[in-house]
């Protein structure tokens, strides 16, 4: 797992062997198949309450928007214009105008709100959609960067630039949150710099998670965009003084890349490693041994998993015909969070064995205790997940390479070149030379990073930011 | 209202007032605003809950599809290829296939079925979809008929017909249960006639609800496919016999064409009137009076709003500075269920004004009791709505009209022809006389039909099956 190559072919391999999703004749296009679809319902559900909670109510906009739309805001037409699929007939005939499949609503979203908001007392407007998006990628690689992909993008409108901003840092440390704990994976939220900012936007913010082979995932960002978008298509309000102003806006958005960071964060070399708040099945259980000719096993294990669905937990019973082992595989590969295994001698003695995705060690658990031991070990392996993946990602995080020498020695003596943490003086050109020659790009600028860096690790002048390099996805 | 035309104005301007969604600048695609939306989110909440209790799970399917995969049923093209939009070129460069905006799933889910599909114990095979879809239509209505809309469909494969069928039943009867439970809208269920079948299907089921201006909304449709589909795409399976069988699949949906029919069936000219399980609003708290002057009355009310929301109900406080005359008409138009009146007088004696959206009078009740009777009070509306559109429905459901001559005279003579429950010869030729002469389709054969007709209406032969006919969107 230690090269790119056989990374990316392990993840391959373990996404198709957990059957979360599968190919489909159309370039680029997965299939969520249940178990992949189901991470994603737990991750909305998440994001949603969050989103409601802070005074967001969901909408829904046209897939489809007119390519006049896009010509209006210049930086964002440049961006996206490389990647668009575009409907150009329907019903049998040929249409006037092109018809973009969206890759983000912006335009269509700036088209509305310049009908909607009349005065300060239609703001702040908060939206959110849910929705498949589509951009028209080259490199494509399922659920991390694919053609057409589900997302959310919030899309809100306000008085003046202090309260977008406000909102900007809000949505960007719910991101934080949910992906932390519900995802267990550790992030860096910062600013993101020039080059990788969102098209459009003053502003872009991102939270940056570490992959199992050293490279970064953006899980989530968050963008301010100032007045750009209310220019380009007039959204004005009336102020309290009788004013017209143009709205500050900002946009921020989570996708079902999620799935995959989860996925490249935790998985094994047996299959998936999923936190038990995602993970579709929480619990296994399997009667071991010759327990068709115990029926009690198969009694009892059924009255294990009717007092664990009462208690919410996801759980499956496998009574299936196939040997002990092959269930094991099977369940490992899919990454139920806990088995619990019961044969004829452990039912006699009152115990069963209960196991952990992600340890080693089995336990004996007294039947009596079960239930309780299942809720705890559910929340001890969700937390442990987390710790695992910071103490990897800070084994992987290097913060003592303060030159482009040294940054191309490490690369070469390191089979996971992690991340590095470097001063830059804040010329697009230095930037643009550190990638060229490794490969890493600026993640992001962490607001809360281990250190302070003083020289820039390209032109070894005064450094202006503390900056993220790594390679990404 | 008692004219199409000012019905539909009725509705039009209803919708928009009530901002539950507005135009866009591409043909026959609307926004779903926030309220519109959250009718929906009510909607599938309680579909996806049905679902998953008999077994279903969800999935993602690509929404582009090849034209090839069109070509392999013919009913299926037939029926859908003068309405589908197509991507023809993306990323600057034509496609080599042309790709069809998906108007339903089962050509690509039918291929990926091919591949998951190989033994009986994969079977039954139980999927559904929450997606958006695009047929391009000439006529277009907000939420009835739109060239984007959302919807669930369902897609299911087994061993056998009687399995497929009693799937398809199966859902047919949560429609149902949901349409009349959750909407307040009653329906008749029963097959469609081979005309009005979905392309491609050995048969369509349906549940069909009155409007108020008597014309008919299929609300929803559940359908029998045979071994159509597996054959088309090669579904096969081993049974338990070791030999290859054709699957018989089925597929259902129901779409957001459910919010325009809630509205159509118990609006009225004050704006919307919603079902207290769907309404977005279900009770609005608004000070009366000189207000301001009493601030322990705001205080109240706020306190009131703290304990509807520990109750799970969804509530608003109007304390904005507009007359009571104005925010009585804005919640009206909004469809708030329930509205709780606190003036100075009413605080003083220990009391407030409760009105119901759907009834003319007030009640004055007790501050203490209020939090019981507002519980009560939805549940006794939500009740409430569903008997007086049953009411309406039976008033103008027909079922003495027994010829075409009858049926012609009954048109001329009543503001709201409704519907007429007439028997049927089951020829074609019978069916398009009737639609040609009265524009009157045929909308099921119920199942459980209020008397069994022996003639024919058109051509007074024997009748095969007694069939609501009416007037649809």
């Amino acid at each position: 797992m230690q090269q790119e190559n056989e990374f990316t072919k392990w993840y391959l391999k373990t996404i198709q062997d957990a059957e979360l999703m599968d190919y489909t004749p159309v370039r680029g296009c997965i299939t969520f198949r249940p178990d992949g679809y189901e991470i994603w319902e737990h991750i909305q559900a998440a994001m949603d309450q969050r989103f409601k909670e802070t005074g967001h109510r969901n909408a829904y906009f046209p897939m489809l928007i007119p390519e006049s739309f896009f010509q209006k805001e210049k930086d964002h037409i440049e961006g996206f214009s490389p990647e668009l699929p575009w409907v150009t007939e329907a019903a049998g005939e040929p249409l006037e105008e092109r018809l973009a499949l969206r890759p983000t609503s912006e335009t269509m979203i700036g088209h509305l709100y310049s009908k909607w908001v009349k005065s300060y007392r239609d703001l702040p407007l908060l939206l959110n959609q849910w929705a498949n998006v589509f951009r028209w990628e080259k490199k494509t690689l399922p659920f991390i960067r694919t053609s057409e992909f589900l997302w959310q993008e919030g899309h809100t409108a306000h008085e003046n630039e202090e309260e977008a901003r406000q909102e900007t840092m809000q949505m960007l440390a719910i991101y934080k949150e949910v992906v932390e704990n519900l995802l267990a994976i550790p992030v860096y939220d910062g600013t993101k710099t020039a080059s990788e900012r969102f098209a459009g936007a003053v502003d872009t913010f991102s939270i940056e998670a570490m992959m199992k082979d050293g490279k970064a995932v953006q899980a989530g960002t968050s963008h301010y965009l100032g007045t750009k978008f209310a220019e380009a298509f007039d959204i004005k309000y009336l102020n309290r003084n009788n004013e017209h102003h143009y709205v500050h806006t900002t946009s921020w958005g989570t996708s079902t890349r999620l799935i995959g960071s989860v996925i490249m964060v935790h998985g094994d070399e047996k299959g998936l490693v999923l936190p038990p708040k995602i993970a579709p099945t929480q619990v296994v259980l399997m009667p071991v041994g010759p327990f068709k000719k115990h029926p009690e096993i198969l009694e009892k294990l059924e009255e294990i998993q009717q007092a664990l669905k009462v208690k919410g937990i996801r759980v499956k019973l496998d009574d299936t015909d196939q040997t002990a082992g092959f269930k094991f595989n099977k369940w490992e590969q899919k990454g139920a969070a806990l088995r619990v295994e019961l044969g004829p001698r452990d039912y006699q003695n009152g115990q069963v064995i209960v196991k952990a995705r992600d340890e080693e060690d089995k336990q004996t658990v007294n039947l009596a205790q079960l239930i309780t031991v299942i809720e705890e070990e559910l929340e001890v392996m969700q937390a442990r997940l987390l710790t695992k993946a910071r103490g990897f990602r800070d084994a992987h995080s290097h913060i003592t390479i303060d030159s482009l020498a040294q940054l191309q020695q490490h690369i070469e003596a390191t089979p996971i070149p992690g991340w590095i943490l470097a001063g830059w003086c804040g010329s697009a050109d230095c930037e643009q030379k550190v990638k060229e020659q490794t490969k890493f790009t600026t993640r992001n600028i962490p607001f809360d990073p281990p250190v302070q860096k003083t020289t820039c690790i390209c032109c070894e002048q005064q450094a202006q930011h503390t900056v993220w390099f790594a390679r990404a996805y």
